[in-house]
């Protein structure tokens, strides 16, 4: 942990979004324009689902990625393609939400009610098919093979870490390992997908298309720490969800795993009750969690470990020329860091 | 309905799926290893989930189109590009049945417990994105952007009808045409791709690949089209599924819409209370409605629709050379009709 930077050194200013925002601006004009246009049907009930979800101030960070790597590569933003895969990531995110809020059962989904409360879990499901058949299609229109291989199997390691996760969920058993794994899967590997793309898409060598994969990915590992830590102390504003919610689906991530590897034998009793057995799962339980993660330094180790990632993430970048795009991608890095304090 | 066959001139011996069953023979053990390994996973629900629906017994009429078609436009059989693509084929319908069992609710498939009675509407969802993810993969490794096309584009279609129905369901004022849509769409489609991609990956010319696909469409068209008959005739052993299933999710069918039409200003009101209200949708009910559209030739003019997407499937086989594929392909269209009898 020695080589993470404190916070102190995380500078106010490089923890910042807009330099990204900024980079990819025009582009992303177009992938929206895009979005809207692929979310269409004759069927009016898919515009109507995708775009309560669209519309639902997503920051398209994965987009953003895509984008931006292309442009650290060098790939012609006339050309269309990265605009193309930018929205075919944004898709493949957008129909996991989907299929995610009806497999968690969730009332809300970025600080509104939950498409499958409005329309049902039948529309989530098949919206959701829907938007990955319509990323797949946009995706073979581009026609480079190799990216198509690093986004379909993108598709089916999402779909592995979400099933790992159901499969540990409720299980005080579970490693940091198995964390880690689920992590890695269900969101790191699309973050790296969305940026190896970049490369591959300008006819990058081997070694920029490792890198850019490898600060994706631990781009997705911190940026899913920071989310499962503010499980346990954001605010609903800054989560999009209330905090407290994978407490309340008994989902077992980081800031509990720790928490109950350092507790005694009454603590460790009370997370196999609440967890496991889904006992006395009231807001009085989550406050007396809450306070177990923070006295083991459980929420703080997992912010370390974020941090460390981030780090790992920034590293990655080391091969590339200093420039906008580079230090926007830092900045990025930075300011999914900073989402944590 | 004059150029339909009667029932009479369906000899016997034709109305057989054995001449494709056996033409395919040694593909299809190719397809069926290739099936096993590709739902294999290091998460272990994966390939209980798939394997569930995978043993069931189901015909694999898909996968078998998609070798006879590669086989009668002259692909090498030595090759594997037609094993992979009939794999991803029926992996594409295996996802939309685990989808399909959630968005019904439907507690039995294929004469057995649906999966998702057994590991929740949670794993039915995520293995089905797991299945869809690596029918992705499998023909991105084919490597024929065409065939990727066709399949991707079968991927929406599929999800558009399947919205579709959900949007017309228990709404009497369906008519025949949005019922041709959803069946072309939710069915027929993959169908159609199943048979096309056999003529691209064979290089053939745009004749033998439009043929291929209207063989397909029109094959799928009467195939729903005799789904949607038994329900309203057949037994469960010959479906998989209980007589008047569709009824009790008040699905508008053919036969519905038919009888419908036909009724008497009583039955109209029957058929509003028990499908749009949901009111006493009994045995008793299911038994009257039954009754009503065997009196009004509803069920009669259902399979005479059948038979004549069928005829039209066996029509477009004409460009082709009389042979073993050519013969296997009409023998399937014909028990596919005979099914309904």
């Amino acid at each position: 942990m020695s080589v993470v930077p404190s916070m102190e050194k995380t500078k106010e200013s490089q923890a910042s979004i807009q330099p990204l925002v900024e980079l990819v601006k025009q582009d992303m004009g177009r992938v929206n324009e895009l979005i809207l246009e692929k979310a269409g049907s004759d069927v009016e009930m898919i515009p109507e689902v995708a775009k309560h979800l669209i519309d639902s101030g997503g920051k398209r960070l994965r987009p953003m990625l895509t984008l931006a790597s292309a442009n650290l590569c060098g790939y012609d933003s006339a050309k269309d393609g990265h605009i193309k895969l930018a929205m075919a990531v944004e898709f493949m995110h957008t129909a996991t939400l989907l299929h995610d809020d009806v497999v968690d059962e969730s009332d809300m989904r970025r600080g509104k009610l939950a498409a499958r409360m409005l329309w049902g879990n039948q529309a989530s499901v098949l919206v959701g098919d829907f938007l990955l058949g319509q990323a797949f299609r946009v995706m073979v229109d581009v026609g480079s093979i190799r990216a198509l291989d690093v986004l379909s199997t993108a598709a089916c390691v999402i779909a592995e870490g979400e099933v790992l996760q159901l499969s540990v969920a409720q299980n005080m058993k579970t490693s940091v390992e198995q964390y880690m794994q689920v992590i890695r899967s269900k969101t790191a590997a699309l973050f790296a997908s969305a940026c190896e793309v970049g490369p591959i898409l300008a006819g990058s060598d081997e070694a920029s298309i490792v890198a850019m994969r490898n600060y994706g990915l631990e781009l997705g590992n911190a940026f899913q720490l920071i989310d499962d830590a503010l499980d346990y102390g954001g605010s609903a504003a800054e989560l999009g969800k209330n905090v407290g919610d994978d407490f309340r689906e008994g989902k077992i991530t980081l800031p509990v795993i720790l928490a109950y590897e350092r507790g005694n034998a009454d603590e460790k009793a009370f997370w196999k009750r609440v967890m496991e057995e889904r006992k006395d799962v009231t807001d009085g339980a989550l406050d007396f969690a809450m306070g177990l993660i923070d006295k083991s330094d459980a929420l703080k180790d997992t912010l370390n470990q974020a941090r460390a990632h981030g780090e790992a993430a920034i590293k990655a970048l080391d091969i590339f020329e200093d420039g906008a795009s580079k230090s926007a991608l830092i900045n990025a890095v930075e300011f999914c860091i900073a989402r944590g304090h």
